[in-house]
């Protein structure tokens, strides 16, 4: 499949996903959202799981591509994964975030979508925890282990999530306190070092 | 409706809501756990976004009961709190904490539950806001914003409910997060007064 079918399809699906959310997905609903026939899109996807597996395959790669590419320093790689993280990616990020709910809860069931979930995980706490480590050698950052750091921000990551879904809280709220932990730990601020 | 039927229908919900998830259950499945018809759980409530409803409220009650009933102080206060968020109520915690991410999911489709989890978080902040406050006011506790210890600490619960479901971590290795960050913050360790 050429690279550009394949961003088409998955674009509709991200489309499709705020749209229908993912139980009442069907590969019809991502048809539309695309200039490709429905026979077109099962000609490269066998199945739903098929597709949404290239899909979170897509997001942890979209993720990647927005992290520093050239980072002056640990401070600045920190503030780009921030905001790869915070900043909504496109239009109706909210029914995105629901949809995203939707396949975690399936993944005990659905064992493809769990790997991808820790694949997404792992690279955000290998980001943090070298980004961490570099900033702790060159003094910019306090002395503390590179690991923890990057455990309570995956997990408070984790948790903005399910706030935004459950509770209905912005992502700002969620990033705030992230931020707030970085500056109490590492003395690092938003605004760049310090 | 007595107590005992409201007890046994919602002790009942629980575990068909770890045997079949949400999206699934119905009234029969949780008849078929418990001693009463479908007709007679249909009789005390007319669908299952009520019965819903009702377990939520019930989740919260118990939450509220495991809670410190006459703590020593805010340490042992502290303490209590966690052993409520993190102890499995039951067996079977790992299906039911897939559930409950699914009835979390669908929060954004129902305000009834959206509600009832907004109680559940406005409790937790509060014990957390009211113990941090005690600890330091008494000199048990390091100086240190109240409002914004409660608001890390349940971020990172609501974290670990997702790392659970979507990653197949144990609940431990937030709860270790958690003593990590309220040692680092107010001196507080889980073994009771420094």
């Amino acid at each position: 499949m050429d690279s550009e079918t394949a961003e088409e399809i998955l674009d509709a699906t991200g489309r499709a996903l705020c749209e229908r959310g993912y139980a009442e997905l069907t590969i019809k609903d991502i048809a539309a959202e695309s200039s490709l026939s429905t026979a077109a899109i099962h000609y490269h996807f066998d199945t739903k799981e098929e597709l949404l597996n290239a899909f979170l395959d897509h997001l942890i790669e979209d993720f990647e591509g927005r992290l520093a590419a050239d980072p002056d320093g640990p401070s600045e790689r920190l503030s780009a994964f921030l905001e790869a993280v915070f900043t909504p990616a496109e239009e109706g990020s909210g029914a995105f975030a629901v949809a995203l709910m939707e396949l975690k809860s399936q993944a005990p069931y659905q064992e493809t979508y769990r790997d991808r979930f820790r694949r997404m995980d792992g690279r955000m706490r290998e980001e943090i925890e070298t980004t961490v480590s570099e900033g702790t050698a060159s003094g910019v950052f306090a002395e503390t282990d590179p690991g923890t750091v990057a455990r309570f921000v995956v997990t408070a990551i984790n948790g903005g999530h399910v706030r935004e879904v459950a509770l209905g809280e912005g992502p700002g709220e969620t990033r705030a306190v992230v931020e707030d932990f970085l500056e109490a730990r590492l003395g690092w601020t938003p605004e760049g070092d310090a």
